[in-house]
């Protein structure tokens, strides 16, 4: 079938509204009309060039909502009509990780989906008779797509596509680096590292887990007031704190009889490994635990001295907010729904797919915090 | 009083045999008569003059084991005749991070204890009437110290001096780096890299724990076999797979229908920060946890790609084995006692006061996994 898509044709090239051609699904897979897609830093991270895996030509986005209009043979939990999420961490419930409890980082299909191929090694996508790749195994800058079927979560039929795509990754990336990677506790004190759109939804998550005092920081002041909007409690731009931030942050959170300061988690949404480092040395002397979310560029590295982590501070990333997507996803989608979770504020922008290099370049210009293409 | 110690004079010198004077205990504080210690790397660290908090003169020595022969006013858990354990981290119960049951940092004296000093910031070792420096706290090379109550251990008393006093620091640290910071499960694999006394110790904790792979990694073929006999299952010498040793860690260990390789746990009981790398690195996808146990250098770092733990590996390290001393350190003794853990064999050589800087001297030539002073 014909499908209209943004087509990633180069590095560092707009993306080229086509049409495309896309096969049906087969065995394992389902079909599914894409009726909204964020746009999300990943995107732009592959589409700049500056992504070492980055595979073209190529359909991006990841982060994307629809509803199935076609299943292949012996799909058995899906069926034409669901409404789904796709999902770029996929959740087979049957590899090693899936069946570990210790990780959300389902080993399914990854050897595939690298190399921007299908489970069986192909591509559904191709124009002029040349296959195009598909992209983190979502391919959401099309009308119609192709997914295996353990890369979709099933969600309720009452929310609305060009909300809930979001929870397709910033949503749960941020919320459950808290949740899942930290299990934040009541009363915790944290710092959230960047107030873009993943870190926006570490403030709620925090929020919503309880956490006394929610630390931001960033060197814009025009997101004090956005960190506020979702649960901030302090906001700190290190360009006004001299070059002391972490002596400055542990001051802020000194608390107890001891008044030892540091925070009880912190969180990283900059991909900076300077700031990486700083939001280590930022934590509790003891026990506190500092969580990677940004992604670095290529070969770069994070640096501390032992004695940091020697004296109980632990160093961790997260990927997917370590979300298993097709358990956890509907859930969120029921924390909007019931209003525990707010996602309308943040999506600042709406387009066409014509319009799709207008939400990068808003990207770019830091003027959204999420953009998202309504088929 | 007069009591016989090994005088730390200088950084790089040899101790010296010396009869010092010793105060008696203040408030909250007991005398306790030494009966063995065992000789550290870190007490040689600080010897050295690698340590840059090192104070001279001192009495070092932190892993012994005694009898309280007097107790200071206020003094309530602790009376004459029973015997103890030195705790170089102390245990108060009070403070915010005992009460955060999320550390084993007590906070209660660590200002003092860094300055070589007793809670009231003044020493109760002198000689020719000039103050000679405390060490963690303890300072067991000398036949009688005082202790803080806060910072003694109460033993059975049929435990032997001269085997438990290994508990104080060793035996504790590698067991507990296992069980407290790692908490190992049956079935795990895990490495271990540096077979001296820590790494002795992780691996006997890792049997303990119901380990199923438990990799060395020494550069001296002799360890094999000292591994072996704690419950070490495979042995890697570097030097004999060449310059891709995390790939060749990980390559022993894929398991799993995936085949995905990596250790469950990874141990770094070098100091060396190259080696903390190789074993973050080695740790599995997902999962895989590496608990810095070594003692750096000065100054030196640690760093990897962040990739490392957004793709689920953590980086940790432990200070006494997170063991809180006043609780965890008896119930060491006892499984001593009952022989889950077995400790003679690892004190390879015992001497008098008299001869500790043979007990150095081994130490430097790699003849001995422990030395002991008995008094």
């Amino acid at each position: 079938m014909d499908v209209r898509a943004a087509l990633a044709v180069q590095a560092g090239k707009p993306l080229e509204i086509a049409t495309v051609q896309l096969e049906g699904p087969k065995v394992g897979e389902v079909l599914i009309e894409i009726k909204a897609t964020g746009i999300c830093h990943t995107d732009e991270f592959t589409l700049s060039g500056a992504d070492p895996e980055g595979l073209f030509p190529a359909i991006l986005g990841h982060e994307g909502a629809g509803v199935v209009v076609d299943v292949g043979p012996g799909v058995v939990s899906l069926k034409k009509g669901d409404h789904v999420i796709p999902l770029y961490t996929p959740e087979c419930r049957s590899c090693p990780s899936c069946l570990s409890r210790k990780t959300n980082l389902c080993t399914a299909i990854r050897g595939t989906q690298g190399q921007g191929m299908m489970p069986d090694g192909t591509s559904r996508f191709s124009i002029g008779g040349k296959p195009v790749h598909h992209y983190m195994g979502c391919s959401t800058f099309a009308n119609f797509t192709v997914l295996p079927e353990i890369a979709c979560a099933k969600i309720r039929e009452d929310a609305p596509f060009d909300k809930v795509c979001y929870i397709g990754c910033g949503v749960t990336t941020g919320i459950g680096a808290v949740i899942n990677t930290a299990k934040v506790e009541e009363g915790a004190t944290a710092i959230v590292f960047g107030l873009g759109g993943i870190g926006l939804n570490v403030i709620q998550g925090l929020r919503l887990a309880g956490a006394d005092m929610i630390i931001g920081v960033d060197l814009n002041n025009d997101k004090k007031a956005w960190g506020e909007r979702f649960g901030m409690t302090h906001f700190v731009n290190p360009k006004e704190v001299g070059n002391d931030l972490v002596p400055y942050l542990v001051n802020m959170t000194k608390r107890g009889a001891d008044q030892i300061g540091g925070a009880d988690y912190t969180f990283d949404c900059t991909g900076n490994v300077n700031v990486m480092r700083q939001a280590l040395e930022a934590c509790h002397r003891g026990w506190g635990e500092s969580i990677i979310i940004g992604v670095a560029g290529a070969g770069q590295e994070i640096a501390t001295r032992p004695f940091q982590l020697v004296t109980g501070r632990v160093w961790k990333g997260t990927a997917f907010g370590g979300a298993r997507g097709r358990t956890d996803v509907p859930k969120i989608v029921d924390w909007y729904m019931q209003g525990k979770i707010e996602i309308d504020p943040m999506i600042t922008h709406t387009m066409p797919l014509d319009d799709i290099n207008k939400g990068f370049d808003l990207m770019h210009a830091g003027e959204s915090i999420r953009s998202v293409v309504v088929y």
